[in-house]
């Protein structure tokens, strides 16, 4: 089924212990598209300035990314510069400029309000309402979100609450919007608000899905290196949302399926730079580690 | 099959955000032979002073602790005062008063000295190594350590290691150890120094178990009150080897099982201050507790 999400589009610099890149792809809308383009089509609509290599998204489009929701406006595209010490959990960031993305009203194309899967990535909680005033019927919409927009625009974030089915967010957000320091009480805090699934993404600590009374966790796949954590929350969202799509299936076994697709993707992103792992990235490889991940985790009559 | 457990036995007084505890039952063997007792039989060697009130290990006695390996000796008993504030993962020690401790040598009463299972609890690795010394022969010995030995004793917890199948050391420890920040270079680190199990506690965060060249990960069970941590590190210490002592199985499948067993017992004892909860716990809540955390990672055709 279609899947659209609307959300920036960066060029990211970033430092990590084992290298940096400059002027890098980034950005929520490039993550979750190019990860969740691994299980079917994605429609992507967003805002670059004049001054962006848009060359460098015929990546996206090779990989079945539809970029007719993409906006050129006169102006600096949207740049994060960011930093990464020894804890790899912690991202520092150095400066943001958000250039265009300041301007940014979301229209969607005629063609792409039919969706039936929705992400609203991490931005202004106004226009991820926006967004929802403009598309149709979808069978789920998630959104994800951060805390500048937690402590400055918390009455739209609820009125948004009030109105998606899903959210994606991290543990510190989790606590900070509900004001809660146990994440299961902040999990029925928001659910009480809306939702009926959150999903709390704790980085290498893994995720919680809360979902019809039960939760269910998956951890982060422990990698022997750690390159660039940048992206990996919405390259999980990516996944999560992809493998939705792909199965048209909103049952409890189907979404703790999507959190593992979810998992499987986050740990390809953080082992390159920007999406460049995404980009090699083989249906092999996912399912290899797919297999690695059960593993993982099995126990009792599962364990060959 | 025989559990032996040698470790401390405190008066601990505790502060949390939800109440506070004065000389309340604590230590490694206390914790872990409570804890492990709920398997099977546990025989324990410790050392308390004359003002311990001995009494209350009545308590551990009923549940099937052997106290025969108990000396007390002229002198104060182990005191430690702690506090957790906001972030229950970590204590702040405010006062450690070792005692009689601090001349404990661990004399292992014949009749425990063909233990099968062997836990060396947090106490100097070189009156770990003594008690290796008075044991004959025992299928499997673990050791748990702390920062304090790997800076001050590290050639002896070296030896230890070489010494031992199976260590249990938070991720701090681990990576201190090591002198690698990535936890699975840590592990292959240490499976290189001796033992053929590492385990890896994350406190809230779970627990890795490196074992044949394979990882099992297992989530701690999100509760929606966490009373006091205090010793769920050996609570699951306890779990883990009271089901292998149990089941008397080393294979790969049953350490796995053993695992979640121990994250079972840390998942209850931190729901109440000392040992309290570990005393008042039924089959039926393990029973329950297990099928619950069953749940909590179960994917795809596991699920009901």
């Amino acid at each position: 089924m279609s899947l659209l999400v609307v959300g920036s589009i960066a060029l990211d610099s970033v430092e990590t212990p084992f290298g940096k890149a400059d002027d890098a792809l980034g950005g929520s809308a490039t993550y979750f598209a190019t990860s969740a383009s691994h299980y079917g089509p994605v429609e992507l609509v967003g805002v670059v300035g004049d001054d962006f290599p848009v060359q460098r998204l015929d990546q996206l489009r090779e990989r079945g990314v539809n970029l007719d929701g993409l906006e050129r406006m006169h102006g600096e595209s949207f740049r994060w510069r960011g930093r990464y010490r020894h804890d790899l959990n912690v991202a520092e960031t150095l400066e943001t400029r958000l250039g265009v993305f300041s301007h940014f009203r979301p229209k969607i194309p005629a063609q792409f309000r039919r969706a039936k899967y929705v992400f609203l990535g991490n931005i202004d909680p106004r226009l991820q309402l926006d967004v929802l005033d403009q598309v149709e019927n979808p069978d789920l919409v998630a959104c994800d979100t951060m805390n500048f927009w937690i402590e400055s625009r918390r009455s739209d974030l609820l009125r948004l609450l009030g109105r998606v089915h899903l959210i994606t967010l991290n543990d510190a957000e989790a606590r900070q919007l509900s004001e809660e320091a146990n994440l299961v009480k902040a999990a029925r805090w928001i659910l009480r608000h809306g939702p009926s699934t959150v999903i709390i993404k704790k980085g290498e600590h893994g995720a919680f899905m809360f979902h019809a009374g039960r939760v269910f966790f998956a951890p982060a796949y422990p990698l022997d290196s750690v390159f660039d954590p940048t992206g990996a929350g919405d390259s999980f969202a990516g996944g999560f949302m992809g493998y939705l799509a792909r199965t048209g299936d909103l049952g409890e076994a189907n979404m703790r399926r999507a959190v593992v697709a979810g998992s499987v993707m986050g740990s390809f992103v953080v082992e390159g730079f920007s999406i460049a792992r995404l980009l090699d990235l083989t249906s092999d490889d996912i399912a290899r580690r797919t297999a690695e991940f059960r593993q993982l985790v099995a126990f009792d009559a599962e364990i060959a």
